[in-house]
């Protein structure tokens, strides 16, 4: 019995009269602010079905989200998009604790960046709970707030061994959430680690799911990953808590990018068969492939060892880390026992040792593990070198191939690609708009004239500003999209701004400054402006901002006036100042510690400063804070190299007295600087292992380096010089 | 020539071909996003006129603005609401440096709540240049983002000795702003302190201007304050810099409420008379009277000592505080000169010494002043005691009367009243809406009734809810206004809530809880989740909210979960927490410290926390931030009694390890606590004269108190005794 329902009234109208076999069809449209409760009770021959007049053109948008109850029911081809849930996910397969969905599919249903706003307020896209449901060709893209894409429920014994199907779901590009909470799949939950789950994943597609580094969490037992695609994800497949996991024939795609990973190894009884990865760059726990120590009598939410678990004939080309014991520290002290590696290829085309390992590996059996010809390990047996080229497949893969190689390597058919998930019917195209992409417009000089070209630009647009004229904002221009500002010639221009900003990047919005000045003489006599600001509310998209033989000088009006002041809720991929000049400031050139809460959150995933001259600034040059003592996440990443900082961070008001304080940054290479007459340096050490180089930087008649916490660190030829000016 | 014009092309059009005498008449209705620039030269016979077609018809709103240049420019009937200037004023009396209008009158405007939604970013309402102007009859209401409502610039030569009139305006309330920056009306800068200004500020009513502690701030020479109302307003009329001030004729009525001043005297010959003060109880920069301190060899910007300065004729009638030489310090040591206090009357009905002398009064000459008989001093002349009795005169005012008061104290009629300031047209009336003052509710136990139920409420109304049952939100509730849920008996509703937070106070709410429970089982699985929450974006209205008789327990399902988590950019003026129950908290229960950037700025006026007790906390009880150095604000105020603490504050996320810290706050009273087996106490004094009084507290087996800075404090009575539960 097909019926038509055109408006919510007439959907629970229908709802509430569905017998076993009805079809309810919603009509065309957009169906705003929707909360829609689907529950009833069909057959396994005769289920009830909700589906759409026609796929791709009924929306959900608002405030919109779907609940399931019931036994044998059918969803397909919804759209959510162009707003977010008002409750805790978008499609829940429960009512309520006791009111849940069983034998229930979801398939072709698309969520698509339908992000809360608030970029720290959770909420989950799909919540699985209930037994025998399948969750296929699903197309899930574009989360961006706090919270789990999806997860698997455990929370009552109504959903422990469930025996649900994800499959050919295409699970699109997840940005770098910049804390805990950017998962795309979890199974289970810490509290629930030892119930069996017996949930299939299989065949999906995980395309640039970055949201931190646990792209799945695996929480509870005997789940199996088969025949899915990791593609270009920074982060792992990581068996987090439970046991008796099974990975086999997955493929990681790395392309060489950064911070790659493979598979995570926690706790016992963990299979990893037959998986192809290649181009993984990743380290530390975002390794190609990573088996951790554990605590001794560990608590199954805390970290169990391994045992008896193993790595067999997989295959690993061109990865750059494997790492084995990872987090070995005074707690986690166990290493892995009755556990092998075998039967394994570890090509490199590049000579080049692989394997990190940090405690002992007695307990794990090396075996029959063929390594490329260039390669070599510490690790005393177990592997053979062979004389391995790589032939490309019909399915375009590279296979090591050798007379050692006795079983030839093969890619199952029912391998994940962008083609085989999601819908035929919701385009997989990617809508970022790159930096510089667009068209030139040259800009005249004068009263607002860059604001209205700012405010009339389209993405990507390039504004040309003349060289040596004046540019005097009375409004801030805000930055919408991608933009780029640069010079006509080689004098700069010069822009005077009355705001107390005078750019501001607003969500979505990034931002390139090439061969401007900047001078605050025009700015309010109030504390607290800044040059370029983010909108002070919170931030969905992330940004990059690219500074680029730019001048900042005389920003004196008031105190606290600072070159660059983000908020919190706000997230930059890169913030990169290079080959520019700040003078005669009264506030920071860039304070990146709005984040207070201590939850792991930061504001910026790369900081680069290279070859600038900062001269008397009464901030900082930089403040980077990263607090709490979370290990979702690898960043900030951090990068000072040959600037020149002279007469920094003296102000009274520069509460830290410091001319850089970094907190809980994670990657800290600080090299070539020349400090003249400038306040320290302070450094926080808190946790995963913080990478720190201070090398061959020259301090004269500057404030000291202090380094606290409990992390180790490198400083190394610190000179103690005094520098000329020309 | 009358023209009526429709939108802003005609508008533009007519501008540019007005002849004098021309009236330019804008048509009914709301002219959106309209950026208006009057600007031509009319003659003082025949002004060039810029009218409405109906008074209080013709709204601007949206980015709306209006810029002035030319000379004898009459502009009236003009209605800023809806929006906020897209510059950094609503109306200038200038296009740019150049282009200034002269001889021009801005008459019967309005500006009601033409706010800029972002509480910290800056701009002002009617910015005044030139000279000859006159700006009379207005009509100007509710700002509450940063800056000046109205101010006179004196930047250029064109703009000095400017003889402007600014008479019969009603400024209507401007709430606490918690920063510098809420001034009224400023005349001048610090930049431009020594310029004559000549500006004639006449019979203006300030009804409840309490953006700060400066309700006008002089700072220029030679101008004029007669006639002029300040009702109720918790700051002074300030001479901040500039000399030659004419104070004189003016009424200051604080019906005793909290933070009432009068006059401030900083400068040279500046002459107070005449002046009539009734019911003010501030103290410190907020006196009755206040004559200051000032730096020996002062800079016209910072504190120049009183010479030549004199209180002649003022007539105080119940008012609490008299402040000499205030503002004593190292810095500020010079008392001030050849200055007198002279027949004034000092009259309070209880006995008290109003007078509070902080150096050095040797250079100021006292005579024939009169003190109430009940009253006393400890001046040692020119004080002489009369049996005073109050009489009302025609006009209301409570006039004091005795046979030694030889010239009777008269108000002049020209004094400014709500009625004969602002225009006849536009309603001065009180919108507020208070809580507990609408309907009651009976809200149903169930999933999101009260979730319905509180968006379906409005301003004022009562939700009463079942005692013992329970209430699921399954949405975070939403409070728009101000609004009470309390319970319908003796026990305790129960509120359960699945998302981050169960109650969000959104801009424009207030929030009462009386007898309610809040259990934090439900929660999702995160750090940072929040019982009650103010909205994540900048708050422009101040809010209040009120917990009484509650309970809140087992909020554990994750690491920094609160009670109540605030933003930046929000104010409460007051959180009143008292007689209730916290048990089994990860996180703090009020972090009131998110103002971070140092400048002055903090999140709550008023905190109260009495009879509570606190047990088994991770976090901090209350941490409390006010940072920077800046002399604008008084709070925050921190009222701390009879709680008991008992373990609170020793989670490992507790990055400070205080049960409270506090920061910044100036005004401290913790009394009579019980603190058992609960970590520290942190204080850092910074700036204003703190008031700390920490008597009768019980540390058992507690942190310590450590007082930081360099102001002074008081602590009593501290023991230690183990105290013994029920
Ligand atoms: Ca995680
Ligand atoms: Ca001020």
């Amino acid at each position: 019995n097909p019926l038509l329902v055109k408006n919510t009234t007439e959907f629970n109208n229908a709802v509430k009269n569905a017998n076993p076999g009805d079809v309810i069809t919603m009509a065309n449209g957009v169906w705003k602010d929707a909360e829609l409760v689907f529950e009833g009770n069909g057959t396994a021959d005769e289920p009830i079905t909700l589906t759409v007049e026609e796929k791709g053109k009924v929306t959900l948008e608002g405030a919109s989200n779907l609940q399931l109850a019931g036994e044998h029911l059918i969803v397909e081809g919804l759209v959510f998009k162009n707003g977010y849930t008002p409750t805790n996910a978008v499609i829940s397969f429960r009512k309520n604790k006791k009111e849940i969905a069983n034998n229930t599919r979801l398939t072709e249903c698309v969520i698509d960046n339908y992000n809360n706003p608030e970029r720290h307020v959770q909420d989950y896209w799909i919540t699985i709970y209930g037994k025998n449901n399948r969750i296929d060709h699903n197309h899930i893209v574009g989360k961006k707030n706090l919270g789990v894409t999806m997860i698997v429920g455990l929370d009552t014994k109504e959903s422990v061994a469930n025996n649900h199907k994800i499959d050919h779901n295409y699970f699109g590009p997840r940005p770098t959430f910049g804390n805990n909470g950017g998962e795309t799949l979890r199974i289970g939950t810490s509290h629930h680690a030892l119930e069996n789950s017996n949930t299939l994943v299989e065949s999906n597609y995980f395309d640039r799911t970055n949201g931190e580094h646990e792209i799945i969490s695996n929480k509870s037992c005997q789940n199996t990953f088969k025949y899915n695609t990791f593609f270009e994800c920074t982060g792992t497949l990581t068996m987090r808590h439970g046991n008796e996991t099974l990975v086999d024939g997955n493929v990681f795609i790395g392309n060489n990018k950064p911070s790659t990973g493979g598979v995570r190894i926690i706790n016992e009884s963990q299979t990893v068969i037959n998986n192809y990865h290649i181009g993984l760059t990743g380290y530390r726990f975002r390794g190609a492939f990573v088996m951790m120590n554990g605590v001794p009598n560990s608590p199954p939410n805390r970290y169990v060892p391994v045992i008896d678990s193993k790595l067999n004939n997989n295959t690993f080309v061109n990865c750059e880390h494997i790492q084995l014991c990872a987090g070995s520290d005074a707690e986690r002290s166990q290493a892995p026992r009755t556990s092998e590696i075998s039967e394994n290829i570890f090509y490199n085309e590049n000579p080049k040792d692989i394997f990190t390992v940090y405690d002992d590996i007695s307990g794990i059996t090396f075996k029959d593990n063929i390594l490329g010809q260039n390669n070599t390990t510490s690790i005393q047996e177990g592997f053979e070198k062979a004389d391995i080229t790589l032939v490309k497949n019909e399915q375009g893969f590279l296979i090591p191939t050798s007379d050692k190689i006795k079983n030839k390597i093969t890619i199952s058919p029912k391998i994940a690609t962008k083609e085989n998930t999601g819908t035929t019917w919701y385009s997989k195209e990617d809508k970022t708009v790159a930096l510089n992409s667009g068209k030139t417009i040259t800009v005249e000089s004068g009263i607002n004239t860059l604001y209205e070209a700012t405010k009339n630009s389209n993405p990507g647009d390039i504004l040309v500003l003349t060289s040596g004229e004046t540019y005097l904002l009375t409004k801030a221009a805000k930055i919408k999209h991608p933009l780029t500002i640069k010079a006509s010639g080689k004098d700069k221009p010069i822009i005077l701004f009355e705001r107390m900003m005078a750019l501001e990047i607003q969500n979505g919005g990034s931002l390139s400054l090439d061969n401007i000045k900047f001078d605050g003489a025009s700015a309010p006599d109030y504390a607290g402006n800044a040059v370029i600001s983010t909108s002070k509310k919170s931030m969905i998209e992330n940004y990059k901002l690219f500074i680029d033989n730019c001048e900042f000088t005389d920003f004196v009006v008031n105190h606290s006036f600072d070159v660059l002041r983000v908020s919190k809720g706000t997230f930059a991929d890169t913030i990169s100042i290079q080959n520019s000049k700040f003078k005669n400031i009264t506030g920071h050139i860039t304070a990146l510690d709005k984040e207070t809460d201590d939850i792991g959150a930061y504001n910026v995933e790369y900081f680069i400063m290279k070859n600038n001259t900062v001269t008397d600034v009464q901030g900082a040059a930089l403040r980077l804070y990263r607090g709490g003592k979370d290990e979702s996440t690898f960043g900030p990443f951090l990068e000072i190299e040959h600037n020149v900082f002279n007469n920094v961070g003296f102000g009274k008001k520069n509460k830290y007295q410091a001319a850089m304080s970094l907190y809980g940054v994670q990657v800290n290479d600080i090299k070539n600087n020349n400090f003249n007459n400038t306040n320290g340096l302070k450094m926080h050490l808190v946790v995963g292992e913080p990478i720190v180089n201070v090398v061959n930087n020259n301090y004269y008649k500057s404030g000291k380096i202090e380094v606290s916490g409990d992390e180790k660190y490198n400083i190394e030829n610190l000179f103690n010089i005094a520098p000329t000016f020309k």
